[in-house]
């Protein structure tokens, strides 16, 4: 299989696909798309008709795209992971988070574009996206105190993967997080499918002054 | 179990799984919180920590956010219904334009807002917008020549659902379409579990002033 991503410093979405089967050693062949360039859509629309990243090329040729659409394709395809937890109930409740982290948080990704070579503290801190902070603070803490942790649903799963570009922006800006919320931040930022997309996102040059926090 | 919602008129994140299990035959109790009023938040708070519409509540008292997972959650408890696709590549071309619908198109859903009482041909078509729909008619022309119809995976799906609050869009707001797309979003507007919202949307008098296409 292959996935196309953007670059590793700026494109959350691809972020999530790749961390998520890293993790769980599902093998691809990475393909990566500046983005920003002028001929940054063309090269996409090579892959996928929608013209965005990620998008996951399956052996025959079937284009997957949209993290949620990739993670639940996987999800399916490799029952032998638990991309998704094993109860029921507690797979309902993942998916309900990682589907509002699809939908919401506008004013967070916004204001505090994903920049993982940044650090600003302090900035972006605008009163929209602090509420969205505080949602997914609390959001957070509800997973861990109901799962006990380390990660939102106990092991690793797709839920963690959708935060991960959050966590990101987290280690950028800075936010006041609650201390449960602050140590999982540093615990997925460790996770090794993580720790390698950051180190691999540092050695990028390739910069887009539109994605930057001062845009 | 429990389907929270908000006004049929405007929430068009609420349409789509009250669509979808209208359309299946799966039981629900509607619980119907008018949006944009002072005690609104209060009310969806009691259902959901998400404070947003739809919340699916299981009988056992599980809440259930966001669209999609509750979506995918239905897929999952009612395996004698295709609420996806039954073919697996299809499926995951279902998830794709399901998940592309869930993230994208903010240009149209911001200068189109669904009010299904509105007509106003011409109203919202910004360059923005008018490229969402072009994708959106692409992307339906695709997914018809491919299953040859009626709907988007042949029967209706997920995918339908999702897409229908953008046929109420379409309705209200009259953007010239291709005529695949448009004969689509007429069969979408006969399909019963959509002309059973619909009619009930149009007999409705709460108004918000925010949704309204003039806001």
């Amino acid at each position: 299989m292959k996935l196309v991503i953007g670059d590793k410093n700026y494109s959350s979405w691809s972020m999530r696909p790749w961390v998520l089967m890293t993790h769980f050693g599902i093998p691809f062949e990475e393909v990566l798309i500046e983005l920003g360039e002028p001929e940054t859509k063309a090269s996409i629309l090579a892959f996928s008709a929608s013209g965005k990243v990620p998008c996951l090329v399956t052996d025959d040729g079937l284009a997957v795209w949209d993290t949620l659409a990739i993670a639940e394709t996987l999800a399916e395809r490799f029952p032998q992971h638990a991309l998704w937890p094993r109860d029921a109930d507690a797979r309902a409740r993942a998916r309900s988070v990682s589907a509002e982290m699809h939908s919401s948080f506008t004013d967070l990704r916004s204001t505090m574009p994903m920049a993982i070579r940044t650090s600003k503290p302090g900035a972006g801190a605008t009163p929209g996206t602090l509420a969205d902070i505080a949602r997914i603070d609390a959001l957070w803490n509800a997973c861990l105190d109901a799962s006990g942790g380390p990660f939102l649903f106990g092991e690793f799963s797709i839920a963690d993967a959708m935060y991960a570009p959050v966590v990101m922006r987290f280690n950028s800006y800075a936010p006041a997080l609650s201390p449960k919320a602050a140590a999982y931040a540093a615990r997925m930022s460790a996770e090794p499918a993580v720790a390698a997309w950051i180190e691999a996102a540092r050695k990028e040059t390739h910069r887009i002054e539109h994605d930057e926090p001062d845009a």
